[in-house]
């Protein structure tokens, strides 16, 4: 890989790391803006948990003068489309040729397991070599179940996972892979 | 109403509300603890939206100096119980004839009838004269289409609301309400 000469590598490293790791977060958010907007669906990124370790209060309310990020114990993601309960969780990673699976917080894995056996539908988004990916909950599970790897290879995700395309508007119209993905689902709804 | 001698009435007023909004939080968060650990349900309050003004790096990683508290657009409580989508708002008053309706802002009241529209389960839990209420989304949507009132009567909340009794473990067990109240919504889902 090539730097610019006034960079060094681990500085280009973390700068594009944090900046990509931004960006998918702000294309989910307009994505999912795009869709309260046109009443396709009612997702929301969860507020980042927090703990207050010092408020105070002045004229216009509470202010938090020292805090601390806590670990989630659900995914990032969560809402309601065509009545069905849906939760994701969100990451890139920079690896070319797999996804640590370390992203993702043994809690958080817990919690997808309970997702899925609870009806839910559950599945996780990746953004790896610029392409973005939704592995099914089910197919994430099987893939921890069946090997002691602790990370997804680049190829897994290609055979199980499910390329979202990038469009202007909304800009990674994720929920049309999850219609496909998940019809079955919705069609047991419909024929209600 | 009579107030110990050494304090003063707004004191005591500020102090129980606050008070008694933190047990019915407190309550609930318990109950939901319960529902977890016996696998009966997957719902969790929300983390409180903050904005984050001042934020450092230590060895530990980041550390929050300065943030505030942002109004949430969506209700406090989320989650998937038998397949089905759930939200609620819980609300504490210390008004013993009326619920005020500001205490749910608009952005709320407009998120709470895209529930309703997106086949969601949605409904407000409100503690008034020490007695917990389950409202639906539905009734709350009808008296503020049928009302100009700016706050729903007691007497409306004892009508339409249905009882939520406290008991030992868990502490509200408000599922055992929402069976009752939304039991053809699962009666379809078992059907399929």
């Amino acid at each position: 890989m090539k730097y610019p000469n006034n960079l060094n590598k681990n500085f280009v490293k973390t700068f594009s790391y944090s900046n990509r790791g931004m960006d998918l977060e702000a294309e989910l958010n307009e994505t999912n803006e795009y869709y309260l907007e046109k009443d396709q669906a009612l997702i929301f990124k969860k507020p980042t948990p927090i703990g207050l370790a010092d408020v105070s209060y002045n004229e216009k309310g509470r202010i938090i003068n020292k805090a601390y990020f806590k670990e989630p114990s659900t995914l990032d993601y969560n809402g309601l489309y065509k009545g069905k309960y849906i939760e994701f969780e969100a990451k890139v990673t920079q690896n070319k040729t797999s996804f640590p699976i370390q992203n993702i917080h043994p809690h958080q894995i817990e919690h997808l397991k309970k997702v899925l056996k609870h009806h839910g539908i559950v599945f996780l988004i990746i953004k790896i070599n610029d392409l973005v990916y939704l592995l099914k909950g089910t197919d994430f599970v099987d893939f921890l179940n069946n090997s002691t790897r602790k990370s997804i290879p680049y190829d897994y995700l290609q055979t199980k996972g499910y390329l979202i395309k990038y469009g202007y508007n909304p800009v990674l119209d994720y929920l049309k892979i999850v219609d496909e993905v998940y019809k079955e689902e919705f069609y047991e709804k419909s024929t209600i």
